[in-house]
């Protein structure tokens, strides 16, 4: 008694899902307490929760959590994560609510008719949602600051107050604060990572491919993919077995001995602030002590992708289409004027130029695969930097600075469309640092099998 | 022995690949005769070869024939169409030949390095390449008629001298006129099937993914596929098996009875010459006596794509794509005028309207599918006209009118990419007549049977 009461405390610290499970199946916690636990921590006045939700669902989430104790109770049948708590990005259909996407130009949009086909999946298999989790308007930035609906805040340095990372920041903050075991974001260019990073989570950008995209609200949907944000690589990895149509298992994972890792040396190596960079070398030795092997490759394609404000990407070009309806009507007044000036950006593209960028990005992605192929996975820092203080941020010159710099190691994973997992690094207690592994595309599920491997070696 | 020679004389007067290739196999024919027959066909100064062929391969021919006749006698063992003559439309490479797609702007181009994977698989299984046909240049045009390498005409009434039908005029010709037992096309509007009906033979347009694309000029990569010409639903379906990576067969054919085909009504059965009517009325009413189900149906998101005179398509967006390096060169001058203008036409389109052309074509793919799901196949005249006297087409509008015609009924196919062959449908003797069969997506080798099933029944 005693030992289970100290394995909930343990769990009401970190939630890890199938812990969490295996308690509301066996009895050993209510769901409703499971819940309760959530919804304290989204409604404590001192916490996070005002910014980190767009919209919460304090009374379906009760009434369901009570359903899966009666039926337990009662010896039902249930899903196998029957009552675990999720949260999800703003930009997810769930059936009779509006879809905002971190906007005010969706707030009088008609309630979606159903669920986007991840939400099917994840409530079929038990999971109870908390509540839409807050993010970049219209997902299109890095920082996760939010005019509408506020800036939610990494759990590291409270008092001087850092972004979350972006855009998928609601969902980072609902699993670092305990709002939520597991959150569903979208990463078109680094936010589920970029989060993941700055609050010391786990996050993961899948192959486009493996996901579902009906009933997500797109950005670019050459680059999309709706991701798990997690409190470890086993919790991530069962949400995208499910998310993909699976079972909802994580893999065995590899042995670390022998395994191959490749340091994209050039300029995503370059400029990293001393945290990060300690972190990362840190964690580079400890997998070398256990018999990884580790070396840096050059890749001449990457560098040449070296990011200028080029603002003629396949992304904008896709992000326009998907905005032209607003952004030449009268609601254009409602976009984030910063956020509608990036959109626009896509407005003059040429059909000609667009299919051309896809033509050199089939190069670009055939030329680092012969040259990594080598290689079990890439390892590099997530994000250059540690969480950004808003403060440090003062001019949109400034902020424009920021968002290409936490964005700047991860939007090559979509470029490439290679999944990729953020992991933490640092020490805790520390300034969250994010190292993460790139597969290869399609071969999301090795990745995760190689990262559950690496894990514990990665965390230190 | 006198049965052989009457079956040998009606092979020569309609190849027959599967015939053919058995009377290698077995020596009643060697495959140097049957090269040398193709040779003389081509070579015929009262014959078509001069305007049907780009490049011959004479000697490389019958050194391939000697070859197999050689192994044939020793006992070797050969691959199943050994010595069968084969000939590719000039946009397909072949090892140290320069790919010219039937202009004068790439004939400095160096040769290719390799066969495009299509003509690779068509020689492994024994087919002997005789030449490169002619076509429109670049593809992008409906008629055939070709500035630099003259017009072949269609089989029939040579005196007048009417157009092939394009863009694959050559290919046509070279089968129908026996300088070929088969030969490759490629379709992104009806390219192989208008040229097969303008010449009285069959051809087939498949799913634009079912066909590999390395080697292939592309004219616009999303509606463009490769697809044989013959003399028969058999020879058009080994072909496709082995272009595909198959092994070379045909299907079984489908039982006709109880079949159900559905006459898409509206614009695509409007203002046809009185010809194709005949041959198509008396079609169906025989296809009806064998008992399979014809139905007229409405289909409205194809009404609405009634063709008018806009050039902003996905196939100009993405054909400016291909040739703007040269149309921006000072070799410009190189393009016939009045392809090099429709070429042009592609230049200003805006990426985001090429992305909502493809959202849009979703939705009526979607909305057709449903609407013809409860068929096995559509049925429709592949051109609405007979192939056009040249001297009908004194202007260059006049051309274009008859362009468009050409392709109106075919180019849906693409648009929906679906496949789609053309069969025969006049009566021997009277104006080669098409009439086409269009089966599900992806599901090729299905329309194959059933085309198998009514072939008979469709020629009369």
């Amino acid at each position: 008694m005693h030992f289970l009461a100290i394995a909930v405390i343990l769990c009401a610290m970190t939630y890890l899902i199938k812990d969490i499970a295996h308690q509301i199946a066996d009895g050993t916690l209510n769901a409703r307490d499971h819940i309760e636990n959530c919804l304290a921590a989204i409604d404590d006045k001192n916490g996070q929760g005002q910014n980190t939700f767009i919209e919460t669902y304090h009374d379906r989430a009760r009434a369901e959590a009570d359903a899966v104790d009666t039926a337990r109770k009662n010896g039902w049948a249930l899903p196998p994560f029957a009552g675990v708590s999720l949260s999800i990005k703003d930009l997810f259909d769930v059936a009779g609510d509006v879809t905002k996407a971190g906007s005010i130009l969706l707030a009088d949009s008609p309630p979606a008719k159903k669920d986007a086909t991840i939400v099917a999946r994840l409530r079929q298999a038990g999971f109870i949602l908390i509540g839409r989790t807050n993010m970049t308007e219209f997902a299109f930035s890095g920082l996760g600051m939010n005019v509408h609906y506020g800036n939610p805040l990494s759990p590291y340095d409270r008092k001087t107050g850092r972004v979350a990372g972006g855009s998928s920041s609601g969902s980072a903050v609902s699993v670092s604060d305990n709002m939520a075991a597991i959150s569903i974001g979208s990463d078109t260019g680094g936010s589920t990572r970029a989060p993941a990073s700055y609050c010391g989570i786990v996050g993961l950008k899948p192959s486009t491919a493996r996901m579902p995209s009906d009933g997500v609200f797109p950005l670019s949907p050459s680059f999309d993919a709706a991701g798990p944000m997690g409190n470890s690589v086993a919790c991530v990895s069962i949400i995208d077995s499910i998310m993909a149509g699976g079972v909802g298992v994580s893999e065995t994972p590899f042995n670390p001995d022998g395994l191959r890792l490749a340091i994209p040396d050039g300029y995503l190596m370059e400029n990293l602030d001393a945290e990060v960079a300690t972190a990362f070398d840190a964690a580079i030795d400890r997998l070398r002590d256990a018999g990884v092997h580790v070396q840096k490759i050059r890749l001449d394609a990457l560098e040449a992708m070296r990011p200028s404000n080029n603002t003629k990407s396949i992304v904008s070009a896709e992000a326009y289409a998907v905005h032209r309806q607003w952004l030449e009507s009268d609601q254009s007044d409602k976009y984030d004027p910063f956020i509608g000036h990036r959109l626009r950006g896509g407005a003059d593209i040429l059909a000609a130029d667009y299919i051309a960028m896809f033509e050199k990005r089939d190069t670009v992605c055939h030329n680092i695969k012969m040259q990594t192929r080598g290689f079990d996975a890439l390892v590099l820092p997530t994000t250059p930097g540690i969480a950004p203080a808003i403060n440090a941020m003062p001019t949109r010159d400034k902020q424009l600075e920021m968002n290409a710099r936490s964005l700047r190691n991860t939007a090559i994973s979509n470029y490439l469309d290679r999944p990729t997992i953020s992991i933490p690094c640092h020490k805790s207690g520390t300034a969250p640092v994010g190292l993460s592994l790139m597969g290869s595309r399609h071969h999301d599920r090795r990745l995760l099998a190689i990262a559950e491997g690496l894990e514990a070696i990665i965390r230190g």
